[in-house]
C-alpha cells in the first residue's frame, strides 16, 4: 500500500484536519498520481456538510493536477515524470452504451466518482485529491499539455469540462448567441469557452459588481437578473443559455431568453425543476453531469490552444479551512486552489 | 357578408345550438371554403368549458375539409371546388423569425386561431369550423390529396399535424425506438405516422383495454403505465417519446424511459411540468405546439402517400352535443368527425 497524507473531513461541516491514510498497490493499468494542485469545488463543500456523524474520514477533491508517480505494468500512456490531471470520475462499467460512446459521466451503472465512489474491483470507497497521491485508471488519467498553468488548470477537471461539453455538443460556433448565469467557478469559465467558440455571450447575474468582472472575461453583454426590464429585453434573443447558478428551481425566466428551438442547460439539481409550461414552447431543457474521457482530454487540448485556464486563488494547503469559510460565503474570484505540494514536487 | 349557419355555444359548458352568423367578404388573398366534415378536438370541448357568461355566441372547430367555395382576386393557388383543408391557425405576423422560417404557429406575435382570435385586419373574432362556410387567407388553406377519406382526414389538421411534426424535427426513423404516451385521438395517429417513418414504437396506455387497440395500429409493444415493473423495464429504452395525455404535471417517468440525448416532447399545458431534476440528466424535455404551413402540407402528403388518416366516428352534423358529452368520458375511438354538409356538398 501506498502512504499518503492529505486533509479529511470526520464529521459533518466539521474543520478538515490532516489525516494520513494508504492509497491501493497499483493494478496493471494504474497509475499513481503525485497532486500537485486541487481545485476546492462547491460540490467538496456540500459533501462535507453532508456526512453521516460516525462514518469514515472523508477526503475531498475531484479536480487536480500533478506528475505521474509510478505506473502498473500495463500502463502505455504514460510515464513517470508527466504532468496529468484527474477530474471528477475515475471509472465506469465501460461496456453500456454511454461507456462505449466515451461518455463515461452517464453510465448507466453510474460512474466511480473521485471521492465517495465504490471502487469496482475492491468494493473500497474513494478518497479524493486533498491528498499527496492519488491512484487511478489509466483510461481516467489525463495529459496536461504544456504551456497550461498547472494550478488555474486543476478547476478545468470538474468546472470547465462541466461548461465545455454542452457548449459542444450543441455544436456552439460563430453566430450563436449563447447565455451563461452565474458567474462564479463554472460561469467564468463558461464564457470563456463560449467567446473561444466565437459565440456571442451574454452574461446573467445577480450582482451589480459582476457587471464589470463579465465585461472582463469577454462578456459581449451582462444582465442583472433582477432588473425586470433587462431580463424582458433579453427574451427571444439567445440560442444557448448554460444555468451555472445553483438551486434554482423556476427556470422560466431563462427559457423565456431562447430563441425558437433555444436550449437551457442546467448544471445542478434541486429536487425538481418547476418550469411554467408555456415557457417551454418550441424550446428545450436539459441536464448535464460533466463529460466523458474524450471530450475532457479535448477541453484540455482546447484550453492549450486557446490560453485559457481558470481564474484561481491559490492556497496553502494548510489553509483549506479558510478556503472552505470563504466560498460559503462566495469570497472568491473565481475558484480557490490548494497547493497540496507546497511549491515542492516542481523543485 | 357571407351568411354562414352553424353551431355555437351561448354560454359556459352549454349545448351548442344553431346560428347563424356573417363571414367577411372575400379579400384579394380570401379563400371561402364549403366545410363538408369538422373535427371535434378536446380543445373545442375545453374552450366551450371556459367562456365568459355574457360573451359573444361562439363557434368552435378548427380541423376540417371542404370544397373551395369562392377565391379573392389574387389568389392563385386554388380554384372552386379544389378539395381543402385547413386547421387550427389561419393567419400570423409573417415576418419574425418563426414565420420567415415557416413555422408560423411559434409566431413571436401568437398566431391567429381559427376560433377565438383576433383577425389581424378587422379585429373580429374568428368563428371555427362548425359551419356551413369558412374564411380564411389562402396562405392557410393546404390542398387535401386525392384519395384521402375526408372526414378521417379533417382531424390531420390538429391531432395530425401536432404529432407529425415533433416526430419530423426530431428525425425519426428506422432504428429509432420511438414512445407514444396515450391512444386517444393524437395519440393514435403518433403511432401511424412513427411506424410509417421506420421507427419501433412503444404504446404508453393508462387501461389495459387500449393494448390490443395500440398493437392492431401497429405498436411494436405496449406497456400499461400503471405496471411499475413494465414502466421499470421500459428506462432508457427510448429515443423519442411524445406524451400526447393531457394534465399531466410530473413527467418523471416518461423522462426514465429515455436513453442518452434522448427527447420527451410535451404536448399538452399544465400551469408547470415539475419534473425530477435527475430524470433529465442527458435527456431533454420540449413543447410542441403543432406545425408550420410547409409543414402542414408534408403532412399532408405523407398521409396520402401512407394511406394514414384518422379512424373516426362520423356524427350528424345535428348530434354535436352528443359528441361533446360521449368525448367528455372519453367514449370515442378515436375521434368524432361532424358530418356538416350532410352529404350533401359532393353530391
Amino acid at each position: 500500500m501506498r502512504g499518503t497524507t492529505g486533509y479529511a473531513a470526520f464529521g459533518p461541516g466539521e474543520d478538515l484536519r490532516p489525516y494520513t491514510f494508504e492509497r491501493r498497490d497499483l493494478r496493471p493499468d494504474d497509475v499513481a498520481v503525485r497532486v500537485t494542485f486541487c481545485g476546492i469545488c462547491h460540490s467538496d463543500l456540500h459533501a462535507v456538510e453532508a456526512l453521516t456523524p460516525g462514518g469514515d474520514p472523508f477526503v475531498p477533491g475531484h479536480e487536480f493536477v500533478g506528475e505521474v508517480a509510478a505506473v502498473g505494468a500495463d500502463v502505455t500512456g504514460f510515464r513517470v515524470g508527466d504532468p496529468v490531471a484527474v477530474g471528477n470520475i475515475v471509472d465506469s462499467c465501460g461496456v453500456c452504451p454511454p461507456c462505449r460512446a466515451h461518455r463515461e459521466v452517464y453510465c448507466e451503472e453510474w460512474p466511480v466518482t473521485s471521492y465517495g465512489g465504490v471502487d469496482r474491483h475492491d468494493g473500497t470507497i474513494t478518497r479524493g485529491g486533498y491528498a499527496s497521491e492519488y491512484v487511478v485508471r489509466e483510461a481516467f488519467v489525463y495529459h496536461l499539455p504544456e504551456g497550461l498553468d498547472p494550478a488555474g488548470a486543476a478547476p478545468l477537471m470538474c468546472a470547465g469540462v462541466t461548461t465545455f461539453d454542452p457548449l459542444r455538443r450543441a455544436g456552439v460556433g460563430p453566430g450563436d448567441r449563447v447565455g451563461i448565469v452565474g458567474l462564479g467557478g463554472l460561469g467564468h469559465l463558461a464564457v470563456k469557452f463560449a467567446k473561444a467558440l466565437g459565440a456571442h455571450v451574454t452574461v446573467f447575474t445577480t450582482s451589480e459588481e459582476k457587471v464589470r468582472a463579465a465585461r472582463d472575461l469577454g462578456a459581449d453583454a451582462v444582465v442583472v437578473s433582477t432588473d425586470d426590464a433587462a431580463m424582458a429585453a433579453a427574451e427571444r434573443t439567445l440560442d444557448h443559455v448554460l444555468d451555472t447558478a445553483s438551486g434554482k428551481d423556476d427556470p422560466t425566466p431563462y427559457l423565456r431568453t431562447l430563441r425558437l428551438d433555444g436550449e437551457l442547460c442546467m448544471l445542478s439539481t434541486p429536487d425538481r425543476y418547476e418550469p411554467e409550461a408555456m415557457a417551454l414552447l418550441g424550446r428545450r431543457m436539459t441536464l448535464s453531469a460533466g463529460a466523458g474521457t474524450v471530450r475532457t482530454q479535448e477541453m484540455l487540448d482546447f484550453c492549450a490552444a486557446h490560453g485559457i485556464v481558470a481564474d484561481v486563488e491559490v492556497l496553502p494547503f494548510a489553509e483549506v479551512n479558510t478556503g472552505f469559510r470563504r466560498l460559503e460565503k462566495n469570497d472568491v474570484r473565481y475558484r480557490f486552489v490548494l497547493d497540496v505540494a507546497g511549491g515542492r514536487v516542481r523543485a
